[in-house]
């Protein structure tokens, strides 16, 4: 057994590590026409699920709406709202090793969508909101749960909003990010990052979304061995 | 000079028209990371466009973002929020022949959008909105103005609603679809239309959008060409 375990690592360092994954932007219904949404592209996302297939991963992702290609995922789940993915991802969290939250959930939702679309009537309106379920929370409270990996874009005060989103939430890492800049961010080839974990950090600079996807994913890796050889 | 007329009409039946186009859908910015959005995909729009290109028109084509190959048109010009729309097609309404409002245009934006990402800390909250400036409705009212055509995209009572709006805004034409249905509009590949005028209408039933906007194109340009003959 000991000598299988060590033939199956001979291959990438996340061989038979079973990885669950979101990514892209959620779409909230307003009415059947118009929806709340966020300028997540689902680049990044997609890019470290190929990194992490390419170290041996068998990886489920349960992605929004991008106009990305499918990457060569062993599970694609297609969805639109926050309430949708939260199902998607709590009937598999149990069964997964290692949980990355790539996808930028909408943290509200219109209260109750209308069935037809609302008449232009009104000189003003508004729309009334409630909290999403915070799926990535969820999973880092799971005993026995995932190894966690969050993201974090912000536009200001990055690095102290994302350690506390770690300490808060449970995670067991956080790539932190600046949007807005001039470079960078949801709608750019390329990003910067900050992973954060208890007692660590590493910074990765601007590069290539393709490129830093698997620099994450190599650390990823690195972290969640040391997690696991620690506890094993 | 009318021999010239006849020599440029020899290639297309809108050889020489300059036609502006709106197409896609807007999106109206809740914060740097937020928007409002609706769900055209802008497919119907740009195939619209390459038809009448293949007509002979000169086309500028305004654009809100889609994930869809640029037509080849004259002019492309890119926007995202209603108003940054407006101010694009204003600039250059005075001088065309003829105007094609096939964007969904968002009615409503957010009173003012924040600097900053909304942090998430209350249970509830609203989004305040304001009307959009009707961009259809004001180039129809250009006088001098194009010849207009407007679309309406419903979920019920479509044909009573178009004529409605054939109408109150002063349009020359307008094509009408039911949206959320089994088959036919947004996000789909297929549409029907029904297209209506002062004393007329012609039903386009279920096909394609590219074999759809060939057909709608060359009965815009039917209709225009009979207005055009009448006034001269």
């Amino acid at each position: 057994q000991i000598a299988d375990a060590i033939l199956a690592r001979a291959d990438g360092p996340l061989d038979a590590v079973r990885v669950l994954m979101t990514a892209g932007p959620t779409r909230e219904p307003v009415d059947p026409v118009r929806f709340l949404g966020n300028r997540s592209s689902g680049r990044m996302g997609y890019a470290l699920a190929e990194a992490l297939v390419g170290l041996g991963a068998e990886v489920a992702l349960v992605t929004g709406p991008t106009a990305l290609p499918a990457p060569p995922v062993a599970e694609l789940v297609r969805v639109e709202s926050a309430l949708e993915m939260h199902a998607a991802v709590m009937s598999r969290a149990s069964g997964c090793d290692l949980f990355i939250g790539a996808a930028a959930v909408a943290d509200y939702r219109p209260v109750e969508p209308a069935g037809r679309k609302i008449k232009k009537d009104a000189g003003e309106l508004s729309i009334r909101l409630v909290r999403n379920p915070d799926i990535l929370a969820e999973v880092a409270a799971l005993s026995p749960g995932p190894f966690t990996v969050g993201f974090a874009a912000e536009t200001d005060r990055v690095i102290a909003y994302a350690r506390g989103k770690l300490e808060k939430k449970g995670l067991d890492l956080i790539a932190a990010n600046q949007v807005g800049g001039e470079r960078g961010g949801f709608e750019s080839q390329d990003n910067a990052l900050t992973v954060l974990w208890d007692g660590g950090s590493r910074e990765l600079p601007m590069m290539t979304k393709t490129r830093l996807a698997r620099e994450l994913a190599v650390l990823i890796a690195e972290r969640y061995g040391e997690r696991h050889a620690a506890s094993a």
